[in-house]
């Protein structure tokens, strides 16, 4: 790649800003809000940055076995943030020491009631990098079946839904699937070296 | 699409939780940070959620012209968020009052030095539904030329990339880019009608 401008001119994105000092704002059970006062290595720049300091999350997209429909394995609930109900994948957030697969694994068992008979790491995301601390975990879970009743916590209402892919692919295209780290997550998978089969196995 | 199962047994997600009340835990100029108490409609459970109260963002994916070399625009900024540096499209926050696309036009200007000739929308996404309120815009923005310096705000510091395509997507596919609101603009473009045209443009 090709260096077509920068601003400050000594600007090194590796040298990292100096720390004068942080306030915690408010903290609740997902993220500590925090303000950070902070000096620009490249001058006599002060700054005060937000940033939210979160656990880790995974995102699981999920496929039933074929000879149960080989269907993707979606959640609908109704997201506070947005005020509205929303179809995603599987997601949540990773508990305290847990590693990010064994998060996934319980996530798929306790909001859709299934197992997988093989799991695919697709790396991680930063949600947003500019405030959050955090990654994201993407896994492909696939052989999907059922092994029992939903598992939810008290504050969670879900429908668990097999959508077939072409439909799928036509929300995420529309937007009636519209959550970022979804969208993201499938970015991954198209670029994952096994797609190709993949998609020809999903009749793509 | 088929409903595999639900909890609770009366649960319709078309059904908003009921609003008790309030408080604004903290704010900052990125976001208010709320704390909602609601009650469920689908039975006595009450519970505290948190939201970000944020304005919108646009997410811009911008070419150059062909006879400049054709690359990705890519922004190279230290966060501090994650603390360290990522390699991103243009992106920021749309200005109280302003259009997606006056903000994606601005943000192209004042963060590449590059203005479009053509420009198509890509939808929009949720950041993040479970907590934050705003949407994310996507854009392509094509025949990209440089038009005059770039204008940052104080707190910013800028390396501006021109990258081959066939190399941005290999940073998406190995995690090097990793921002999921750029990953999920990804997802977009891939969907969009267009773009098995596009990417024959691209050599892809």
């Amino acid at each position: 790649m090709r260096l077509l401008g920068q601003s400050p001119e000594n600007f090194d994105p590796a040298r990292a800003w100096v720390d004068l000092g942080q306030e915690t704002l408010s903290e609740t059970r997902l993220f500590r809000h925090l303000l950070l006062r902070r000096r620009s290595p490249h001058g006599p720049r002060e700054h005060g940055f937000t940033r939210l300091a979160c656990p880790e999350w995974v995102n699981v997209i999920a496929f039933r076995a074929p000879e149960l429909g080989g269907e993707l394995l979606a959640v609908e609930q109704f997201r506070h943030g947005t005020d509205r109900a929303t179809l995603e994948i599987v997601g949540g957030v990773c508990d305290p020491g847990e590693a990010p697969e064994a998060s996934a694994r319980r996530e798929l068992r306790e909001e859709t009631g299934h197992g997988a008979a093989r799991w695919i790491a697709l790396g991680s995301c930063a949600p947003n990098p500019a405030v959050q601390d955090n990654r994201c975990h993407f896994f492909l879970a696939l052989d999907c079946r059922p092994e029992g009743p939903l598992e939810l916590d008290p504050s969670e209402e879900i429908r668990v839904w097999g959508v077939p892919w072409t439909e799928w692919k036509a929300r995420m295209a529309d937007g009636r699937v519209d959550h970022a780290l979804v969208l993201a997550a499938f970015t991954r998978l198209f670029l994952w070296e096994g797609w190709p089969d993949f998609a020809r196995s999903l009749g793509d």
